[in-house]
């Protein structure tokens, strides 16, 4: 079974993200992405900042690809624009 | 005189950074630093997309920095952490 190795931030508060990607860090996971769409972007960096700063000062940011998404909210509907982050974080 | 090539993100509408942006980069400056704290890293992603996606299609992104800002709001008051992000576009 192949293990997810990105925790996809949402609404919830962030420091339940904080704890997934504490988790998957943990457990052994060499390199977790933390990814987020539209206005969770700050919530990815606050989350990111956490987990380097109060928890685990040996994790480093790798790559942090910045990108576009078009999401349609219906059939027939005008697609929006979404951006979108993913900030890797690597032990 | 030296010229500032950044633009500071913070709460009005998104065009508007943008057109700052945009006016840097048409005026010759090679790179030009998006910056934002807080809940304006969102926006601060979007005005590098739209940029880069809509008007400057050989811009590039740069480096991507991201960090922690500590704020006091008054003497005496406890320092509050702010992520912070700042994007690199070059031409």
């Amino acid at each position: 079974m192949s293990k997810s190795n990105h925790v996809l931030v949402g609404k919830k508060p962030v420091m339940s993200y904080v704890l997934a990607a504490l988790t998957l860090l943990q457990a052994g996971e060499p390199q977790v992405s933390i990814k987020a769409r539209g206005r969770a972007i700050s919530r990815a960096v606050d989350v990111v900042e956490i987990v380097r700063r109060r928890f685990l000062h040996d994790v480093k940011i790798g790559d942090v690809k910045i990108g576009t998404e078009q999401l349609t909210a219906e059939e027939g509907g005008v697609p929006t624009n979404v951006s979108t982050i993913e900030i890797s974080l690597v032990k």
